[in-house]
């Protein structure tokens, strides 16, 4: 694995989960990483992704650096060409050629400001790390995908379920802000890639972009959606047809113990935070269907299974060099 | 010790101070902390506390992830049962619960907003992380206690001290802001167990709450207080009675080289930070009387010994899981 | 090296830019650092400089704590005998001291106002941590120097030099802010101390502090300065006569391809962060000439020889104490 930008970076997801369920179990590899730096640059804030992240690595021996951008570091320029006379300090350009001599692997994350959709879509902060940078680069979350957050959902998938194709449902929920469509995107893409029965449902005018969806089908009314669920994923997102913007709040669509009792007994999850009583009823949280703890659990093996690919593909690289 | 978040949970006061100053003297034992992991979270700024366990965690051979609570990360939500439509994105629930699975201990600072007695004695954030965690819980200051900086004051003491029973007085001193009870409080909970003659002075109105200092003499008359006095704790504190106002800055109590000269040449101690010629004079600070240094450095010790009984006790339980 | 906070804390330029290449092609030596910590302390921004330093430190097996001065800890009181009414919670003495505890090596970044000269050339961050601290110092970029990116520039240019005395030169660019001193007075310098043809090159108004260029020439014609120049040192500064002050923002000195060619094809320099097209033009910074990503990365290299003479100066001192 040269990067872990989006899904389409794993070649063998399957051998991926089983090797993230080995590092579960097993005791900490301190040799692949050690010597190695793994510089972590926040353009948002975050708790599990950062924490688990910087977990995974130190399970595989090497030393982490975070940073803030903006607060602990110099405001970036990313137009190519500009002439920097605003307030921001630095190119791009500079920044990841600098950190990749500081670092073996550069995990971002940068949210969409879900004004427009072209910009956005660009992910311009990530695809710049990827230009610019000499060293592997790791999407932490970015404008349109959550690749970190799909691997560790399929391993939660993978390690709860009993059946031969499960049936696997994404389903919106109402929320008081506007939040991007990079964990749904992520869930779907990787969704295709199991042997599961997965469907989407959501409010009209909240449909994905159909680019990610393909035929997964799309169905706006959440009862016919959640009946014989094995797993739904509960989930707001704002608008992409309307792009970024909030449609509704409609809280017949909170995940609730009426809706629970419309699936087949089914697994919740949540990439967290969470809106209690917003997106998932307190019920439902608090009981024995919900493994969104047991989901932000699994992040930290996530992690460590990308992180040790990256690694272990740099190794397999430098011996090449060798040999030639 | 399975959490550190009150003074009740420490069984053999002598004993803990014994092993911490065994560990000042020592060297680091990297064997026990190795492969775990102390997340610290701060919801309120720090230098010693920060640092001092920092440091602490380290000599034990732990990891130390280290999170600005609200900038870093996201807004937590408290109440039970909320509809979370505010700008909390996250409850404590789930917060606490997945900060379990990414450290084997977790350390918070929260301090009190002084504007309801109530609401500050419930202790709402660290009593819900040791309520949610799975883990043990230490208080790097909480609204009404701050234990580890105790445990640093009554090394110190014992460190310091030359005589059977030396006389302890806390000294109150004027400050221009309000400021918690948390430390005055501790220092009055640690010195009831220690076999010191512990006396209070401050200005009327000033009291302590009085379910902590007990029967421990509260003496208005700071001359007479101070008369053959060992050790002075100098220390500001907002008014309990009138709950978290200021009363007065009357500058006679702030502790000068007269006061001193009013004591048995005593050594003089404060928590820090200090304001100079408010809280204690320049020419007390800068003089041999003044321990503020040494107490500071005696904070890793104090939270080097606490950590190592809580990985001393998981380790036990470890062994009695097996063996059942 | 006892500690490093200005240029003259370097006995031997030429050893030390030996060593630092030594460790440049050499592996980690976790030896030296063990079990001992840097603490690093930071009053501004910082990408390079935080990240080297604490790269470095980690190369010798330190362990790193680093604080973001005001918003991690508490607002600083600099000014000798002042009474502590104000914002400024705990005093340098403190400070400095308590840190010297927790910390084996203390490094700084502090920047200057640019408001009052001799304010800013008292260096009263930095030099009150040498005052107070108990244990060496290491200089991140005060008020009027930043002695580690001269080192690092001195280190590239040996490293980069194909002649027996290249002509460099130091050369001022337009720039929509007022920056510090700090880098081109470090650089002129270190640039004294090697055997080099050095000028410096600025519009009328800029000259830097003539106690620091001495007898370098300060050439206000750029084209004459330029002619034959092996390695140029592009940077922006403000007015030291004007103090502070942006006196032009003239386009003819932003190094452009034109200016370049007025060169003996000369290898362009500058410390980063570097405001494209302002200061140095995308055409430069994207050809051949350019180093300043070299330059950047062998700021590891600098910290790390650095901190490495300064342990080894602890050692030492151990050692004497033992034996006297």
């Amino acid at each position: 694995m040269k990067n872990y930008t989006e899904l389409s970076d794993i070649e063998d997801l399957q051998q991926l989960i089983t090797e993230a369920l080995e590092l579960k179990r097993g005791t900490p590899t301190l040799e692949i990483g050690k010597g190695k730096t793994l510089g972590m640059l926040f353009f948002n804030p975050s708790l599990r992704t950062r924490l688990s992240t910087e977990k995974a690595a130190k399970l595989l021996g090497m030393e982490v650096m975070v940073m803030n951008a903006g607060s602990d570091s110099w405001k970036l320029e990313f137009e190519d060409g500009a002439v920097m006379n605003s307030d921001k300090a630095e190119h791009i350009k500079e920044a990841a050629a600098v950190l990749s001599q500081y670092c073996d692997i550069i995990a971002v994350r940068a949210f969409p400001d879900l004004q427009n959709k072209e910009k956005d879509e660009a992910e311009t902060v990530l695809n710049s790390f990827k230009k610019y940078a000499s060293v592997p680069v790791v999407n932490l979350e970015s404008a349109t995908g959550h690749p970190l957050q799909a691997l560790t959902d399929a391993i939660t998938i993978y390690e709860l379920n009993k059946k031969d194709r499960p049936k696997v449902v994404l389903s919106w929920a109402p929320h008081p802000k506007t939040l991007p469509q990079s964990v749904p995107n992520s869930f779907a893409e990787i969704m295709q890639k199991m042997d599961v029965d997965f469907v989407i449902t959501n409010p009209e005018g909240y449909d994905l972009n159909p680019e990610i969806t393909k035929n997964t089908p799309v169905i706006h009314n959440q009862d016919e959606a959640l009946k014989d669920a094995d797993f739904v994923y509960v989930k707001n997102w704002s608008s992409y047809e309307t792009y970024g913007r909030k449609l509704t709040e409609d809280k017949t669509w909170t995940f609730s113990a009426e809706r629970l009792m419309q699936t087949n007994n089914a697994k919740v999850m949540h990439c967290l935070p969470v809106r209690r009583n917003m997106v998932i009823a307190d019920e439902v949280l608090d009981s024995e269907n919900s493994v969104v703890i047991q989901q932000a659990g699994n992040r930290t093996f996530a992690a460590q299974a990308v992180l040790k690919r990256i690694l272990e593909e740099k190794v397999k690289q430098t011996e090449l060099g060798k040999n030639a």
